[in-house]
């Protein structure tokens, strides 16, 4: 499968103030955005892809000065692909509050001339698609064809088709969940903590001492990435392989009794906490977790997500993975539930895969077959 | 059902060397021991209760100066319980490299005139339970009716059966594995990550610095926590509940929009943090995961636990609880596999229990009757 090749990123500009969640506004505020394919005349095949905790604007191709910055879901989206870019315009927007150049965080805060570090808002899904509704009036796009997200963009999409039911026609929520659970901020808290207790973090304020708290960060996502495996994958993956060059005595297979890295899930582990903690804005970290854990539809109805649902207009996809065990498929049953209590049309597939929540950014025959299905119907409805 | 009451630790002091799996001896070392009930005239009527990851001697009953200070398995051990000290002489011992008065990391290094610190030996189950057989000798203790104990301990009781297969009659392995899966061992990797790369931790000579890597430890056992309870348990305890006291706008039910404490579940992972932090030595958490992640039986038999309980002797039970995910009941049934291939007589029980991992220590009707009555059926055969 070809992919789509080069692509660039655009920043767009907002002067509009944006009213948030917390009370407060944002007087104004960039968004990084990338688009592939090409908007019809009657703007009708636009889809709006949403991204998850660490992704970003960059979904699919790669930058000409950057060949290997591969687009996070570009497996998903190109040319001939599930969500084939020769028949839909395809919009990425990075969030805001990320720290892949939309407003955050690390941004400048006009107000004071320095970065907003610990006073940027706490902001909620419902801010990032009030955000992402301003990219869609700037292209003029009244209706998206399809809102897709996995995981957090999952989420994204669900709230866009209850805050604007008029303007989503499709909603594909993949490995997501209509709230957390005890347990998954329970890990939130925890990789919080890690980042919040960390010396360099300095209240959120670190820009100006000129540090990052990077141990806090690297902690943050190796707690991260045990919950986006499953138990038997990590097994597959890694089992209790020992590093071998790591071997005492000569013997790849002995212990060496210390504290390093001894087995191969743990130098897995360093690697990837290390890498994220390379690029990864802490404060946009604490930011998107606290965003998650507050996403709640059904909290203003009395926790009944059938009321929540209730004003939607659109037609669902919903998929979730059998070894997700941070978002289970009964989170995703709970949606479907919901949805057919309010005689939405909804399309649901359970795939049984062994990679946990990290299956929805993989590829899969059974999984991406569906979700190519469901856009070949879209495509015929809007004549993409 | 009565407590023993008031019971009093006693040091035991060991000065023959002890060689240690790493390779190295140590010179002499000191345990706490606690016991309940008598000793008969036989020595037939001996338990050992092995201890888990934060536990220690005081199994049961009360200091005289500490009334609060209730022992970690007192709903367990007792006049008239399962394990009944009016039949049976329970021990209690403190592991080697522990922090509750055993030789260990904060001990005084005879050699240096210093605490251990760094330098203490990384151990594994084998040398605990080595270093217990000693504490049977000191007792005139050629075998135990019974060697116990849950989770860790449980391991330190197949190992037991093991290493000395004469000196046990029976092996009570409760909420355990024959070894960590790779999702273990990453929990347990970034438990220890948050410690090491803690700035107060010193390379774990943190004593010299008049300092404790508070912020590591704490984070650790937040970690550990949440391994410890199931997300149903998780789910009933705490849901989505949100701090009363701490609702924005007076109303109880608002989210505040910043990262301190917001829902339940954060305000109890914080306090069991803290607590923690507060009384439990950074390096023991290091060993003491770090055995746990060593212990595998099996790797000197290519992986066969068969083989490896080729030359066990003793009878079994084998309990496991249904919602346990840190030790899943396909763990214990391994076990319980391999004693049948020796045709070992194995008594499993696998207990229907909403409380995770943690139900090892909690009473339960079903549990503890299973216990009751494998210790009677002892009881009889050893005339206690």
């Amino acid at each position: 499968m070809e992919s789509i090749g080069i692509v660039a990123p655009q920043r767009m500009q907002f002067t509009e103030p944006l009213a948030l969640q917390n009370g407060s506004t944002l007087n104004g505020y960039d968004l990084m955005v990338e688009t592939y394919g090409t908007l019809n005349a009657a703007r009708s095949n636009a889809v709006l892809v949403c991204h998850a905790l660490n992704a970003s604007h960059h979904v699919a191709g790669r930058y000409v000065d950057e060949p290997k910055n591969v687009g996070w879901w570009d497996n998903m989206v190109g040319p001939g692909k599930p969500l084939d870019t020769n028949r839909f315009f395809v919009i990425g927007v990075n969030n805001l509050g990320s720290c892949f150049g939309s407003t955050g965080p690390m941004s400048i805060d006009p107000a004071t001339g320095r970065p907003y570090g610990a006073s940027f808002p706490v902001l909620t899904v419902e801010d990032w698609v009030n955000a992402q509704a301003r990219v869609a009036d700037s292209f003029g796009i009244e209706r998206f064809a399809a809102v897709m997200g996995g995981s957090l963009g999952g989420m994204q999409a669900l709230a866009w088709s209850t805050l604007y039911p008029e303007r989503v026609a499709h909603c594909i929520d993949i490995a997501s969940t209509p709230k957390l659970t005890a347990q998954n901020i329970a890990f939130n808290e925890v990789a919080r903590s890690a980042i919040l207790t960390d010396p360099d973090f300095h209240g959120g304020d670190y820009y100006a001492h000129g540090v990052i708290p990077k141990r806090g960060l690297r902690v943050a996502r190796m707690i991260g990435h045990i919950t986006y495996l499953s138990d038997d994958d990590m097994a597959a993956k890694f089992g209790r392989a020992l590093r071998r060059e790591n071997g005492a005595n000569g013997t790849a297979d002995s212990y060496n009794f210390h504290f390093d890295v001894e087995f191969e899930v743990e130098s897995y582990l360093r690697y990837q906490g290390d890498k994220f903690a390379g690029y990864f804005d802490a404060n946009t970290y604490l930011l998107i977790t606290r965003a998650l854990d507050y996403f709640d539809p059904a909290k203003a109805f009395d926790g009944n997500l059938s009321a929540a649902l209730a004003h939607t207009r659109a037609q669902y996809l919903v998929v979730s993975f059998s070894t997700d065990w941070r978002f289970a498929p009964a989170r995703s049953r709970e949606i479907v539930k919901a949805l057919l209590d309010n005689k939405r049309q909804v399309t649901y597939a359970e795939i049984d895969a062994p990679h946990g929540h990290d299956a929805f950014l993989l590829e899969d025959a059974r999984y991406h077959n569906v979700v190519r299905a469901y856009f070949e119907r879209i495509a015929e409805e809007v004549g993409a």
